[in-house]
């Protein structure tokens, strides 16, 4: 079961910039409120849909992953909430996928998750597009870098394949509007994602599980551990609810002490991906009128090497949540070679997962002595089960951030001027006065450049 | 050439929060000093060394080359700026390398920087270890995972090669200290990274000129394009020398409108490991004494997915660098398939190329109709000339950061407790204190866990 750790949070052990027992109680009141809105009020807030997903029939994907199978690839496109999910699941439970096919015959995984065209170019290089099944992904049903990767492999397809080509596409999106949605009707297989659910939080819908599927992951795991999770993150005993104590945690440290960055270091590589997925669902989930936190995505003990002099040294406006992965699964024996230098001598007879969990242990407290305030999740293992898990501990946590700031965690306003600007350029009717801003802007910038 | 556009800076276009000709203009004393450490003070400032590297003998480095060739793989052990760097080179210059072997049979590349166990397993259970070639990098020649790693690895190639297993590594270090140069000097072949090359200032040095001579890339190409950058980035011509530039709006935005946190969004996949490269040189250079900017890795257009609403609408505490690739040598024409459909019908006949350098252009503009300040750095292509100058223009802003600032962009004084305490949990000699500390953390510890 995830466990958490929150001592360094604490002025008894790194002074007064940490909190209190007193301070932490005096949210009490506050964060059961918050939790009764998670626990009771979907009707008043449709974007906690993603709370019943735990309990959801997974049928329909198992179906779908089945229409797939005997194909050499899988290429996912989406952006965003529609592809970050979906690689953590990839890296986190089968890494290294397409370097050791699967005994099982697994299809090959590809993500497309930008407009990039060498990136795509590099993908149509490495398959065969006449053997692969597409799962396009867009929420909305308009991404617009979605919607150009599928026009172009559509048409790909359609050249070889002809009516066949249809067949080879699943379109993951509102279960009724949207242009996808309107395709899907006319007959190209589809998966839903409850309306409620916003794109941030659609990890555990369709749009991660078709993937788990195809790969071969423990998708039942993956839901149980989110079911195990929402139990403990929604009991009302505040000291023994760990997204409580998490958020509050945040919440007091960015309004008591500025502490505004929320650095996130797993010490595992598998959990990169699991990083810039938290930065997601935090940034477009907790960063709006004027306030917010920003999450920063790292990996142990790599960016030791990169950051630890900032965090340690440079301006008191973070907190760092480690994870700890207590068995890797795997681990080799540092031997007994080149006989006595100073540097590799202490090393032997020593695990890589001995040394990556020393130093994760050994940061936190250097952090700590520095007065740089740090908590720590843990996890026995990392299996689908443990992952379900820290997908909606996180999820929850930011929901409950997000009360606590008083903004609504489920919109996001301000993405919305990028998309028309775009459109003006691309000459989407109706936009012609964005197009017109931009060309004019160009102007104006022509002034300051070298 | 590389440019840069910073009219998104200015009040003029901005509002208030941007800066004046006029306040620009009042850092010409300063930064004419700052450059001048940079031009002629190597002795004063050792770290500066690497301002020579644009002009280096690369015999060596294409000696090295040479021993490696005929072998399947090329398997690099580094950390931090041991390895940030040619993973910028390979991604850059050669993505999807190992999907798309070479037709002149280049050595698939693999790259371990970190000390976590899963991925030493998937890295060998994808590649045969007794048909690779393994460089091993570390500027201390003692860091621990990767010497950990190094050991792993050289008993494995012993156990199948016997004494030919020497004649599989290169060590790359400096030229005088350390194990790993003591090991060399027992038999080993090896490659110097000069005195005053921090790790982080190193990517132009044989830590990453071996990797891009291996995978075929345009070594000489690379270095050209730093000259051409040193030539710009250290003229006098302060309103003509964009390094200068950048660096004073950087400093500006930081120390008059509490912007510390400077996000780099190249839109480019191939750049989203110079986005990490960025942020390791970044925050160990310019992160000290309380002081620092936090840098932020980011892609383009992905993160607009993930980032842009937190930018946009969150605290005002950011300044937003884009990377803008003119011609991305590669594209897709989006083709007129499923007819009418809204989200659909204006992409046609654009490429994906044009859509992806309009959104950068939107969101751009879209930030700074909301007062946030961004400006743009523009490449006319992502060739090895110049990711080259990109290389070079940001390690001369960091420097000259680093000198606004009042700190030295050239030590990382914060890591060291960090490494002291895993030494005394890994049981070396001398650091018996530093366990006991350790242990009794864990005492504290235990009250607050959940």
């Amino acid at each position: 079961m995830l466990g958490l750790n929150f001592s360094f949070m604490m002025a008894e052990t790194i002074g007064e910039t940490g909190t209190t027992e007193r301070k932490l109680e005096s949210f009490r009141g506050k964060a059961l409120e918050a939790l009764s809105r998670i626990k009771g009020a979907m009707a008043e807030m449709p974007g906690l849909e993603f709370t019943r997903l735990p309990w959801q029939d997974i049928t329909p994907v198992k179906e779908a992953a089945r229409r797939l199978s005997g194909l050499e690839n899988f290429l996912l496109l989406g952006i965003g909430g529609s592809a970050l999910g979906p690689k953590c699941i990839l890296e986190a439970l089968s890494p290294l996928h397409n370097q050791r096919p699967d005994k099982r015959q697994r299809p090959k995984v590809f993500i497309y998750e930008n407009a990039d065209p060498c990136t795509l170019e590099s993908i149509l290089s490495s398959l065969d597009i006449n053997k692969t099944g597409i799962n396009v992904i867009s929420k909305s049903g308009g991404t617009s870098e979605t919607i150009a990767a599928f026009m172009v492999l559509y048409d790909l397809v359609e050249k070889s394949l002809g009516k066949e080509a249809a067949g080879r596409f699943i379109l993951t999106t509102d279960p009724e509007k949207g242009d996808l949605r309107r395709l899907a009707a006319k007959g190209m297989a589809s998966l839903s994602i409850p309306p409620g659910v916003g794109g941030r939080y659609s990890v555990l819908s369709a749009v991660g599980l078709l993937l788990a599927e195809v790969i071969g992951a423990d998708t039942e795991g993956l839901l149980r551990g989110a079911r195990d999770a929402h139990e403990r993150c929604t009991r009302e005993e505040f000291w023994e609810n760990p997204a409580i104590l998490a958020a509050v945690l945040i919440f007091i440290m960015q309004r008591d002490e500025g502490r505004k960055i929320d650095v996130l270091i797993p010490y595992s590589d598998r959990l990169k991906s699991f990083s810039e997925w938290y930065c997601q669902l935090w940034s477009e989930s907790l960063g709006k009128q004027g306030r917010g936190l920003t999450p920063y995505p790292s990996v142990g003990t790599t960016d030791q090497h990169s950051q630890v002099q900032l965090w340690m040294e440079g301006p008191r406006d973070k907190v760092v949540i480690f994870i700890r992965v207590e068995d890797h699964g795997a681990d080799f024996t540092i031997p007994d070679v080149f006989g006595g230098y100073e540097s590799m001598s202490f090393l032997r007879g020593h695990g890589l997962s001995g040394l990556i969990n020393a130093e994760e242990e050994a940061t936190e407290l250097a952090l700590a002595k520095n007065q740089r305030p740090n908590m720590t999740i843990t996890i026995p293992s990392l299996d689908a089960y443990h992952l379900g898990q820290l997908f909606y501990f996180f999820e929850i946590v930011t929901a409950l951030t997000g009360f606590f700031l008083e903004i609504n965690p489920f919109d996001q306003p301000s993405v919305e001027e990028g998309k028309r600007l775009t459109f003006g350029l691309m000459g989407k009717k109706g936009f012609e006065d964005k197009k017109k801003e931009v060309v004019e802007a160009r102007d104006k910038k022509s002034c300051y450049k070298v």
